[in-house]
């Protein structure tokens, strides 16, 4: 059995995520999508929401599983059998800092390999960042993230905010 | 009447932001330049200041006018009834953020268009960071921001400071 | 007699680093290898542990002298009649910052060349972050830093972390 | 009156050139769209198969011409009284390429600016080589080119042939 | 059964392709490794050759298959029943190019995903066209190739050239 | 002694060539400007024209030779004690392939290291690609190349041409 981790820090998960977790399902026997813990400063969401989030928006397949982690991925990675780690690679991306880490993680464990697909190229412009800073200025995220997180969101910002996305 | 926004941080306004500005009230019948309220943690100089260098800076032009703004940027265009959103896309900068930032912007309003338009290749590396930076360690920045924010920055940081820009 | 500034911030040095400077060595007669003073928020090492640590990594080389600067690149490179500055190219890398740098370096002081060294390919994926990272998460640095930087992070960091590298 | 060129091959017209056409009109009084005489060696239609390709795709729009050129495009736009060149920015294009040829132009005539416009991000993948390949290989370009260009091009394929796409 | 296609030209096969097919054996239950036939106008290699040089270098793998194919890589893919196509992502490669044939392949067929592996950094450098430049300047292929493959480059290049590498 | 040799085409020899010599000079003992024989198919200028005007242009300098090489450029260089190969790198280039070919030459001689320096930021858009490109449009090339090479293009293109740079 092929199992995949798909890491992330998932704050909160978009459709970005989810079209590249759609396409893991199908490649992979079992996709475990992982929580990074502590791998932010100040998240929006706690780990737990994250998580309810991601259980919430991936119901639908049968072969996923939604958990968390801390130390290094690939001792994660290793620990669940995993064969292989996926990232999405946008083309508007952090395509370098995704390499380096691929790599560091490769020389810190060779057997597990970093598998990279491509969301669709609607969600080229998406990232959780963008989604925050939409949010906190009131503007709809209703393209790009699942609604239940759309009203997470909501609740999260009631205060609202003022700054600027320029 | 074509109006075009020239949105930023103007921290402070450089060479590089002027080009611009010179090439894009050719473009447009009238250009609003417009400080993009609580989008950095510490400025070196408040919104007011930031406001009134760019406003020295600019005078020389008829259809430019200096304003702030808070919020979504599209929003703020549209109630400008702006027809676009000017951008400097130096080939040294941030080019994936801006696409980034253009495409977002566009799925929340598809009527204002982010256009494009490249400073003198001399400007290529000029940022506001860099002049803060060299500012900072006391350097001449006379090649990089007019007379007027260069007296500005001197007197801001008089007390100086005693880091590197290695 | 040709003198170069490798200057940075080495917190920690790195194997990277240190295959750059041994590319410079032989370039030029005299390599000034300078830990950039204050260039960081919150240091793993204080400036005297970095400077101790790459006395004793580059203590092979008779041209090599390690000190440390503050202020301007180009004021200090002048101050020591250095030709050229060395920076590692990598080919994942901050590479359009490197090149940022050294264009405004050149206009404060046109008469200090930027030289570009390329590490190793097995270093590509190497840079002082990514080795804070490993030792944090209690991963094996061992094909990163030296023994001495190695026995030097695991000290410090006894007290150890539980973040992620995802 | 603020005039455009939007100058290309065109070999053929694609739905992303369309798409770029789309926002110039908007953007200015009066577009030329203008077919670049002998710029590729062995083009699938002739020059006035394109000019006659693009009259019918940009028929419904009153402010756009179709010409072609010869000899230096910034001197063919200063004889049309150009204020801008406009070209498309795909995230994925020859970008850097994009950027020399502006800067050449710029320095053989400084008046004429090159304003860039970006394409839908549907649009990312989309070149006329990429049209060109897959008619080639009889694949299905009903969503990357009007229907009047699909025609055409089935008609000039007629013949077929049996390369590859890897 | 997950069974994925790995296309290309392969003339020659290098060390590097040879590290990503030893990647996607452990990710799929069958490997298809394909000659993309005519898409080159003047191999060093015929088809034939280029197919047996292949199944030499992969005559370890029991789950690897060596064809070649024509027409859309697409359908060739679903002709095949393959879940995937496999591309190699250097570090130093036509990364866009390779984006732009995976978002075209898909919108011609959105069931087969490509996917992206990263061959060990130290064939960052490598590519087929390395390969035969190299070789045609008389210089050792030992570090780019299998032992097989530099022995038939011998014999075909034994007439030798004089361009240069620069 | 150190000397350094500085490969190319040279068809014709640009500013931002002399750009670059000018900085080697300073760094090096010897530079030796070498012309690649056989490297491109259809050059304006014969080796002999190309080597006649680097002569020419760079006759001002005591510490510059100019040759021209054939084989593999790292065993060259060796032959010619060199210590170090200079190549520009501009902003918009050819990056990739400079690192490409820099680590393939690495791989097969170890001792000669590629130095990389930076052309002032004016020569950006500049190769001798577009120089050629300009002069075949009868466009005006004093910006681009030193007069003994401007008079020799037009010499050659007297015939003319009628193509575009779109």
């Amino acid at each position: 059995m092929k199992i995949a981790i798909y890491p992330g820090t998932f704050d909160p998960v978009t459709n970005g995520h989810l079209d590249i977790l759609d396409r893991a399902v199908k490649l992979f026997d079992k996709v475990i999508i992982s929580v990074a813990r502590n791998s932010t400063k100040n998240p929006i969401f706690t780990e737990d929401e994250r998580i309810a989030l991601l259980k919430a928006a991936a119901k639908k397949y049968k072969n996923v599983r939604v958990e968390s982690f801390t130390g290094l991925l690939v001792e994660y990675a290793r620990s669940k059998k995993a064969t292989a780690i996926v990232r999405g690679l946008r083309v508007i991306s952090d395509f370098e800092y995704e390499f380096q880490m691929a790599l560091a993680n490769r020389r810190l464990h060779e057997d597990v390999e970093t598998v990279f697909l491509m969301p669709n190229e609607k969600y080229t412009y998406l990232s959780s960042s963008i989604v925050r800073e939409v949010a906190r200025l009131n503007g709809n995220v209703r393209d790009f993230v699942p609604p239940i997180v759309r009203r997470a969101l909501k609740k999260k910002l009631r205060a609202g905010g003022s700054s600027t996305n320029a």
